[in-house]
């Protein structure tokens, strides 16, 4: 088998290793670039903003609130400050990005305790939530408050509208809030239907309450929204965002990105375009010899074993992580700016790494 | 005296509302458009983020810590959790923007309190910190443990390097620490001398220990800089950062900025305009009837007072912003986009105002 | 003047350093050795803490929540963490126990800042509450939501029921609430006419909405209840305690130190003991030559200036705190235990200092 | 089968459902009321305090610090704030006390994360910590600083001195420090000799860095210490004691009761007693049909499964707490209170709910 110094082919332009890899699109940069123009009044005070809020208003086709923020962390803890009190808790999967990429953000900024269960393929059931309502009203422990969950899940699977109505019909039934961490929602919209009614049948239809609505892998430079379905949840958002370091002083920029981004459904054809490369990355690459998917991409990532050998070469060649180091599988994303060349090239990589 | 309908005078293409107001200084956009080519690894692994990091040792001429954040709460968020542990305090002046303008962040963040004690032109005095000792050792009372001073500060005045150097003597001597928040370090390096040397005189060389380096007011579009001068402070910062939610993920693009900022010391240029348009400003507007300078500018602040019917009127035509409402005191900032167009168009309408 | 050792007087049996360096009332120590009986549910579920929660509803005439805490300053945490968000404020004096007495356990628990206010004899006025009010909106600043007034306060003075009331419609009027810190609300209501209505009028009648209750001060061993006057406000007290580390497993013995000592109001009993004292010593001292006293004594507390050789002389014989260093100014406290025979020998050791 | 009311027999005098529902001991409460004598110092400053800071050097063979505290959440919180940063974590069992048992207080106070492992037993093993150690040095993910075992446990089982030096030596080797929660050390050190040498080979000869020493449970009304056997982890403490609202005023009651339980080897005799009453209500209510034993007791609690309807005709009669409703499980325990006649009315209990 290939030694990393054998793979002499051309590595793909593209890295498949994150999503946040990717550049930004073209159409993002000219926007940010057009907003460089004269003055602006700071923090949101400025008119793209206003336009922006609108644009989230016809999108979700409710009167939401929408709070522009820095990052993705930063629009989970200002979406789960505005739901939690600290002596509450948060179920969610126990791979969940909240609770184990975020160095604590989420438990560190609320209070509240995270109640991370486990979920073969990063999906929460109704069952889960039941299962802990009986802590409610025991002084001795953390109260259930929010549900949250991932849309697409970081393993790379999507939760069907019904299954998100199931689990919030669950969760409000017992007096919680649900939160959607849609770092992703524009890969998982794009996989549904590709369309507006697509987003909104898992979203407000499914009765989410908080969405974080992902920007920066959907192709922007930097930006997120957090979205309040509810208005009242989100009263006291501008003073969260504020203390959570999380309110851009040159608010027109973000605003400018997220403003191209929803212009003619860019976001989702942008989706729909990387979730395609990973389906192609998967069908060329499921038939070479020594490598077996883990399961069938559902959005813009792929999951493949292959012998350790092979993904040192390949890591070496063109970088991605390793997935679960334990049984040799990795993950290989896509984004916007995967071409079907980066595909071929890496292909032949792979290829050449399993010779 | 004019009613707010009569000032017909085109208004300043550029807002004296706030340095933020400006838009981002074209090279350094040309950079972010420059860097915008390929994949990079996310969260700081890219080849610029390292570049910059070399930039800021040599421009310090010491081995520093650098950590590239999102703005600048989170910059002296980051900063002071890296000092402080919850019992102990901050000494500030009750003008510090950590103090009044931050929604609480600083405390939230680090459990650690201000001691934020009165200062009429900003500035803090050696003799402050020495009447806070004797709290140390007191279980009863927070613990104080950082010196934290404004360069320039709120108020817009300056510390001379001697000023500095006696409130570092007198912090180190028992104990504390020196953090400098310089969202206007550019402001005040520019009106200092003009070099890095004067730079350097008023931070290495003074003994200050970490510093809020500020990119957004000086020309970015967003991202400050975290320096450690001292490495092993510095230690902890890339979990705190993390965890504060100020780690942004396609970091290249705020490396690239400071890059660009950095080079041929464009971000003393910029400031030194802004700063000689204030001047200017000063002058002109000095010369009004009507209009009372509060103090000669230091920076790129004007403080004026003038009637409060005059206030509104301009307030209507051009925004800016009450400083101190009890004595009709207005605040004037400039920026690296200010122009002598800008001046006169403002004070011909301060003029106008005041007939 | 005298030396330290030549003070060879006996010193008081009872310390005048602290009503906190007192022991516990007999009847309060018979009421917890009575209570050792047999087994009791632990955290509240006993009948005692049930009878005690009854007795406050009795001596409020409403149906006020009452939750049994530890100490002093987990009370004032406790129930100022029923009222903040973590971006709110307390405004407050800035001589209150919660602001310089706690070692910031207030803004670390609850997240939120005080906004400590100067006052010449610890007392707030309506006026300075007003002058903050000017916050509200603005996302930039913390937001003040509770006025914390001590009663009596730190410096021994009294706020009259009518004072209570103009704070409590100012705090109302916009939307803030109003804690007490009545650590020594039991010297208070002995000052103010030593019965249940005279309680009743600078609280309940008052407009007070949450009142820390002291127990410690007033003859307990340890023991302070949180009482929420309108039980809507300690709707989650049972949580907050818990997380507070502020519930007492085997909280019978502290259920059964109130129910001593509010029997026959002996809480009010003592209390006017201790400000007898306080008067008496007051009185005889204030005749020393070298003593002047620099207020009134309201409470149980006598504050007073003499030379530094004598309060040296003085602390080594039987120790007392400085109150202010800066003027010679010290605070001698009485409490339930001292007696007339502690004053003589207090007195007989001042004029021995003096001569 | 029985229903409830057919219990007419005699209830036991002493309670099964936890050692917190006993009293105190009477060495314990005559020292309580033996300490108040006159006046002393306040938060520590008496002289029972420093006896008692002594009597825990003695016991440990070692210069440790000692902070007595209010009750065991309190202790709990202290000790881990003394080791813990807010990006770091503490690995514990999924049963743990300070996960399940303390409201979050653990994380709200020291921000950290608690990783809880699943534990059949109660018993984390060192190949568990060692599974966690890759996540050192990942930014993204909080920082394991912290491995916290509870002796005896949740599940009333034991750690050998071997199974504590080995979780030591892993913790060590990685550079995170080890905590035991003691708050039924007296049970423990009573089953594993019953004498001080058993305590130190547990814990000081096992390389336990900082404990939790139980008083409640031991026979005492209130009061904790967290012993620190390397100082220099202490050195903070009485900060981190007073932030928490962990200092007591009248701090010579909680001496006192120490000194009473620490006089004579008192706590371990006690102790002994109390798992002398397991042992002998396991093997009488062992033989009773329609009771299974889920494990032998190892110290003071027994746990039985047996039919619904017997579990909730005894709860009426003398209540207890179920442990695992899934399987019929319940929890007995037993305290230095528990008397032969306990047993022998409670398991005359049991056999009539059976018949």
């Amino acid at each position: 088998m290939a030694d990393p110094s054998s793979l002499d082919l051309p590595a793909p332009a593209t890295s498949f290793a994150s999503d946040n890899a990717a550049g930004v699109h073209p159409s993002v940069l000219d926007a940010m670039v057009a907003a460089n123009e004269g003055s602006a009044l700071a923090y949101g005070g400025d008119a793209c903003t206003a336009r922006v809020e609108d644009r989230f208003r016809d999108l979700f086709g409710r009167d939401v609130t929408t709070a522009l923020v820095w990052g993705g962390t930063g629009a989970n803890v200002v979406a789960l400050q505005s739901l939690l009190r600290p002596w509450q808790a948060v179920i969610c999967s126990e791979s969940a990005h909240i609770a184990v990429d975020e160095c604590g953000a989420p438990e560190r900024f609320t209070g509240a305790k995270l109640i991370d269960l486990p979920t073969p393929d990063g999906k929460l059931a109704p069952e889960q939530i039941t299962e802990q309502i009986h802590l409610l009203g025991d002084e001795h422990h953390v109260q259930p408050a929010v549900v949250s969950i991932t849309q697409s899940t970081e393993s790379g699977t999507l939760y069907t509208a019904d299954e998100v109505a199931a689990i919030s019909d669950t969760a409000h039934r017992h007096g919680l809030t649900v939160h959607l961490d849609g770092a992703r929602i524009a890969n998982a919209t794009a996989a549904l239907g590709a369309t507006v009614d697509a987003l909104r049948s898992v979203t407000v239809d499914a009765g989410v309450d908080v969405i974080s609505f992902g920007g920066t892998k959907a192709g922007m430079m930097y930006g997120e929204a957090v979205i309040f379905i509810d208005p009242t949840l989100g009263a006291d958002v501008r003073f969260i965002r504020k203390q959570a370091g999380q309110l851009p002083s040159k608010m027109r920029y973000v605003a400018a990105q997220f403003e191209a981004l929803l212009t003619d459904n860019l976001w989702i054809e942008l989706a729909s375009s990387a979730n395609a490369m990973a389906a192609r990355l998967a069908t060329e690459v499921g038939g070479v010899d020594g490598v077996e998917l883990t399961r069938p991409p559902a959005v813009n990532s792929v999951f493949a074993r292959l012998p350790r050998p092979a993904i040192e070469a390949l890591q070496s060649w063109s970088f991605f992580w390793d997935w679960d180091h334990h049984v040799d599988e990795v993950r290989w994303m896509t984004s916007w700016a995967t071409t079907a060349d980066d595909i071929a090239r890496f292909v032949a990589g792979v290829r050449a790494a399993l010779v």
